[in-house]
């Protein structure tokens, strides 16, 4: 395996732009692994006649059936372009979307294949079907059974790691707590050296506005995230900070920082969306496994129109590749 | 007073930035109104020595003393060139500043001038002088009498009211009440309107993650955000939300909103220094009388060096003068 490694890709909603972007995305000459996509043929077939595009796909019952010069495709069988509606989320394909990364997840850890990118899945859909995880990452950790993980959003080549995300604010002030926070910056750390950089300098954001302007302004600042900050550089890390949260994701694009650990989902989203956000993508970091994922939703207002690009993708299935290559270097 | 109005500008840090690009931009062509420095002629004599400029000043005692073709200094003689050093926090530039600000909403008041426009002062060095202000927007409240304020950001003509700004994340979260969103909403509207848009559309900014996505990731949405929203709309007023806080601040600058209410200080900080920051302005809405600032610091790290530029102070000068036609337009 490792001497050939193979990538898995799923699908994701079959009502989303996943399919489309998955077949532009191998089109391309922008990739240069082995890819298989986790998802249902005919969906895909579909998928590429509306795009007008001529593909040749192959179909595949195990992953050693992997053909070069052919858009490989684990068939699936769920889910057929007749039952259901593009651009809406339905319950179906929240079923069929969850399959598709419960299949991934076991192929890697069977040792299969080695990695997975994945398409975006609607959080609608899944409740509609049952599945109450809020996104891809809370699945990852819950069938790795990974607890100290951390959603890494990439980006221009910075990274951005989430303390906390889909919680309230009001839960998330209670998360922030010098344990979590290193492990953040740990993850961050060793998952920028995974990314190529050698000596990743990590910023840490604050939590309060002007970072608690030393406690005038709260105290998690004084409490957890200095105390977290000079712990972890006692490790190695070159972890600095806590910088305001509205200037310190400006200075690390200006090339000031690699990382960045953000306390708040809106912090760094905010900062996030400010930018050419399309092209980012998502790393599951903490995990036993390779994960990475664009880092845009469904998009179901351009499902079936063909206008969707496939960049992110392109991005996050690099990324996995990348991190595949210094993790091998480093092991 | 009305058929020839006149703006203060105060001076700001004597140590910061203030007297050059106060000194810069009243030399420009880009205002067309009267303006009066409240100051120190000395300290505006020595900056512009330093900038290599030959400025003509109007010294003078009283504001009804204006001179056309001159750069009027209502000198306050509170501190000279020899007495600090530039790009320090230090105490009697503290005091200085906090004088300028008072003497100027005095003269407001009296309706002896229109509008103060202020350059930028130094919390530590304010703090030194005994002066615990967290900012010119307190001062400002207190100076005039005024309970329902609100700082507006005002960049690329998008305008952002925060509804609370420099307390704890968590004493903001408190602070997150329908009344209070309301007379956020109603200052934005009104503000936007003054400075020329007919029927603002307003964006009201979640507070949680989604904006909580249905209460999912906290209730402030259901129970306080979302009936503002009903009750402005019943005044008239065009308001929306809440929306998502990562998303919101993008949409505005795509040109669908004209104005956005923030709930913290970090979401709509960080969106704004995302963008052309050093250009934007701040204007306290909600006061008796008109109010616009820079936007930026006293940028100690440049102060004295020829090198800030007075872009935003142009703007914020021309915007108090916007404000001051619209203002009489509607009487």
């Amino acid at each position: 395996m490792v001497s050939d490694p193979v990538f898995l890709l799923t699908m994701g909603d079959p009502a989303g732009i996943g399919p489309e972007i998955s077949i532009k995305a191998l089109a391309s000459s922008e990739l240069s692994m082995n890819v298989v996509i986790i998802g249902d043929l005919t969906v895909l077939q579909y998928a590429a006649e509306k795009l007008g595009m001529s593909v040749c796909f192959h179909s595949m019952e195990k992953i050693s059936d992997f053909k070069k010069n052919a858009i490989n495709v684990l068939d699936c069988s769920i889910i057929r372009p007749d039952q259901f509606e593009t651009g809406k989320a339905q319950k179906n394909c929240g079923e069929a979307s969850y399959k598709y990364i419960l299949k991934a997840i076991q192929l890697v850890l069977k040792k299969e294949a080695t990695a997975v990118t994945t398409n975006p899945i609607n959080k609608e859909s899944l409740k509609m079907a049952g599945i109450n995880y809020p996104g891809h990452t809370e699945i990852f950790a819950a069938e790795t059974g990974s607890s100290k993980f951390s959603m890494m959003f990439y980006l221009d080549h910075i990274g951005v790691a989430h303390v906390t995300t889909h919680c309230s604010l009001r839960k998330a002030i209670d998360l922030i707590t010098k344990d979590r926070i290193m492990n953040h910056i740990r993850l961050l750390n060793s998952a920028m050296k995974q990314l190529g950089v050698k000596k990743p300098g990590i910023a840490v954001g604050g939590l309060n506005p002007h970072a608690g302007e030393n406690g005038l302004f709260g105290d998690e600042e004084i409490i957890h995230i200095s105390p977290a900050i000079s712990d972890v550089r006692k490790e190695g890390i070159d972890a600095s900070g806590p910088y305001p949260p509205d200037t310190v994701f400006m200075r690390a694009f200006k090339g000031e920082f690699d990382g960045i650990v953000s306390m708040i989902h809106d912090h760094g989203f905010v900062a996030l969306k400010s930018r050419n956000f399309q092209n980012g993508v998502n790393i599951t970091i903490g995990l036993p496994i390779i994960r990475t994922s664009v880092g845009h939703g469904t998009a179901y207002d351009i499902a079936g129109k063909g206008t969707a690009s496939p960049q992110s993708l392109i991005t996050a299935l690099n990324a996995a590749h990348t991190i595949y290559l210094n993790r091998n270097r480093n092991d």
